[in-house]
């Protein structure tokens, strides 16, 4: 191939901040437990919280030549996705790229590969979740793809499709679903406001969710010792 | 099985808060190196210092049911020990659990898998070793054991066991030689104290230890060069 | 073997003054992307950089002894690179033996290998680049080596050769070759500096780079969307 | 969810058995170098080599009761292929569920978790591509999903693809691409045939594909030695 | 500690040869899924199959002079397992120690940890479950333990307790559960003959375990294609 | 960089020979337990035992051009030693390289990164030992050297230097040291058949290398059970 594709549609920007409001750990359980990337992608620095359109961008192990590509691609509110044909740590992007991505508005970057230049990129804040942090340089010569769908430590991710992400990792919302997704976090966040009340009142999640009973039907059984068995 | 253990006898209070004061690394070389989980149990924010009375708990892959359960089992000054039968690095844990756990006083999670909410749980000051932080959600489906001796991380640990865990990881210390381990680490830590001084003052351990004779009868030799060897 | 060599050349401190201020990245780019350690190794707290002198030591698994040879053989401004002879995640190193380095004037560990005492090591501003954080202590039994010729992590590392390391990593430079890769970084630093300018101002880096004519020799398409292609 | 889709429309038999002959490489180029298996993918035993079309079966960790609801939906000549939704080992496979399938004529299993009674699947000829193998046993309790779109060991695979599976690997190939797959594979064989037997001969690659002009134009320097550099 | 306990109990013969005739999948499910070593635990040559008492030995990191002091407690019939104190791939073990363990009829090594001579090993017919093939050479200068409790790869092993070993990786069972174990297992292995005949007869597991109702209420649906979800 | 050196000097293909015929295991040993490549790097095929002078080779990731290079370079009894510069496990080298390097009576590949084809290089005889069994396919457009010194799965590696691998792993000799480690290998070999011999008859290693003393001086207890610690 080595296509770009330069017209994708991107999510309601409404519903996007919705999903951003609610972080990866709701947005994931709403959307019924799918979506989520390998855990092994990690923030380079803590605190931070975004969700944004994805632009995706496939690029040759130790090659980055098609980010300068996929920048130029990105409008504001997008989220770069990169991931490598094969497995790669090497540190595709530096505190150049993301200036330039800055420049454009994008809010920041997920590579299932390398990074580095981090400490600049902390003191920028431009936030990058990525599977290592490895100074090693790349090279521009193989040309990749930009805005196919991908799949990216593990997780499918098409163009436009919402990206969540925080300090438990990366999920990624298929854009014809965010508007059930969204509303599901909704329910789901009300009803957990009003469950932490009671646990942190002492209430048990046993007698709240009503668990004893399919508990004993199970066959659990509580005894004084294990001399008891 | 299927059991959950009601009884089990805990440590003295004293001689926790005694273990507490040493951390992970005096306590480990006080009872002759022994009872360490392995290096990918990590805290989820740096500073955290705490030991106290293991609850354990065993879990099926992806089925968090049994930390419900284990929750009513903790009390003041306990840790909850969790690890699936096989290895999972599932997010069974999260902020609603925590703030249950924290409702009874439990001074924190040692979990051989993943751990959610953690922006949250660090807002929390509730601390957590984890091998992993992953959002995936989990199941209530298939029963486990609580207080029943477990292996964790590669450490053997009973109910009532001593867990001492801070940055350096997470140890273990049977109940019945925590008074003698105490006792080692209070000499242990005194000699290091002197020990110290004198390094900081620029004494090197060669002379300190004494190791300058044993270390030339093994054959070391002192060279100018490698073309001298 | 066993040996420790006495007399070693060390770099330029002014040299390695500028190594220090380029960082890894750039110092690793400057020799032609090449002398990095795997990217497994990490620094204990994030923000130090570091530049000195290289003095090796090659241990035994499980086994610290010829650490403490090490010691005695360091001088202001080095940096102690160490190495087991067979991967191993112990705790070699901990506050004494800082206590002992910081007294020399060392500025830093590399330890492909365990450390333990992070929180004092982080109190005193200690920095170490370790393979991992592990509490399990070592023994005193086995003889190694001392500024001989190492690999570490990857990398090989001669006495006298300059690490670098920051939060990106750690780069090796040869002390021959010190003078040239300043230099190159000088340039490269420069250079970015301007780029830096005009990517913040929004000019793409297919532009700067002069990118576009290569791309379409290649074949690299551009198309509305993938029915197209 | 929790659905099984019960009408996929399969690739041509004629097509799958050119694809088979082929092996995992030659198709993996013949279709751009895209749509491998992760290398951690791995035959239980050597020398077999399938082709088929793919039912797709999502799985909970630890939980392999969904296998029974596919095997239902497998036809003479098709591969079942399994992932589970978060990172398993466990041996969701033996050899009652291997004697199913093979009844109904499934070549073989491709698995992103663990299998089990691996010797007496190797007497079945049963051919099995996993993670790992671990006697690990999983329960039945929760729902997932058959021949749904799934990401399996890193790869794509939609209900109804071809997938090759050989001591190489495993690839997968979109159905309605196959036919030009296997056209660009019989190219890729007959040139390679020709190649082999001057490479034989002891030509040399650098003379057949004509390699001598760009390598210099790029740079590259024979020197007798290293001094001369 | 570093002692040598001289006096085990062994488990029964016949009970062990039964265990043995099973092998480790079914002897895993028959005492309730528990007990199974890690799954990086593979022998080194296909096809072995054996069961035997325990003898256990604790080593140092690189170190397999404990080893030698275990030979001598070993008898007829026992399986020597041995694990490092902390992680450690070194090769322990060789064709000179299984000359030793061979004489005195045991009948095979599961060692958490290294083994090299593998070729001469494979020849000799002496079968080792390892973590690793590693030529990487042992001192003898750290004492350990013999016929103590341990954990092994994830899995307790106390001394007389029973392993069992095979393709599928390797088992513990509890010396006082053996005889129920066995007893489980045959009624395994009868009901698992007649299901391989129906199932090889075409019959479907959702109908012999009667899985359809019960898929049904947890709320499966079959559907022609994802667009009637 | 980017230069091919060609004028390399070899070792005696006499004592290469010599090296041949101990393996792995002995020759490391007889070097002083050095030299060995990660245990990660294992045979395609089990069986083979080769030793040869090292051709080096330095390829970017996920390019296979230099090896094209280094095949020229290579002469009968050579082992090509190729490493990526920065992890990759790519699928670099097939049947045709493969043929390329037999017809020029090279022995055999090591490789830090992947291999395909392995069905074929197993009919043909052609051992190689890799990191990787991976079909991905690698492209043609970067430089990189053939014969300087480089570090191949954490061995350093000298154009000339020796290269022995079997089933136990690789290792690598340098050129002046192979004399005195043949040397020493027969020695340790003639010394092995005697212990051999009395270790089959019964004797054990405690007496035969007259450990018994030492180990009580370091402490070793002997006991009836734990009871009498």
């Amino acid at each position: 191939m080595a296509v770009v594709v330069t017209k994708i549609t991107r999510p309601s920007p409404e519903l996007v901040a919705s999903a951003e409001s609610f972080g990866v750990a709701t947005v994931h359980e709403a959307q019924g437990r799918k979506g989520l990337m390998a855990s092994y992608m990690r923030p380079i620095y803590p605190g931070a919280r975004i969700a944004g359109s994805a632009v995706t961008c496939e690029v040759a192990p130790g090659d980055n030549w098609m980010i300068h590509v996929a920048v130029e691609q990105c409008q504001p509110g997008d989220i770069l996705v990169v991931t490598p044909t094969s497995p790669c740590e090497d540190g595709y992007f530096g505190d150049l790229l993301a200036a330039s991505l800055k420049a454009r508005g994008v809010k920041g970057l997920i590579i299932n590969a390398g990074v580095r230049d981090v400490a600049t990129l902390t003191d920028m804040g431009f936030p990058v979740w990525s599977k290592a942090i490895y100074a090693q340089g790349t090279v521009k010569e193989t040309l990749g793809n930009v805005n196919i769908p991908i799949v990216c430590a593990g997780a499918a991710v098409s163009p436009g499709d919402v990206i969540v992400a925080d300090d438990d990792g990366v999920a990624v919302v298929a854009r014809e679903e965010l508007a059930k997704v969204v509303e599901k976090a909704e329910e789901r966040e009300a009803n957990e406001v009003s469950k932490r009340g009671r646990l942190e009142a002492g209430e048990l999640g046993l007698d709240i969710y009503n668990m004893r009973v399919r508990l004993a039907e199970k066959g659990l059984r509580y005894i004084d010792s294990l001399e008891d068995k």
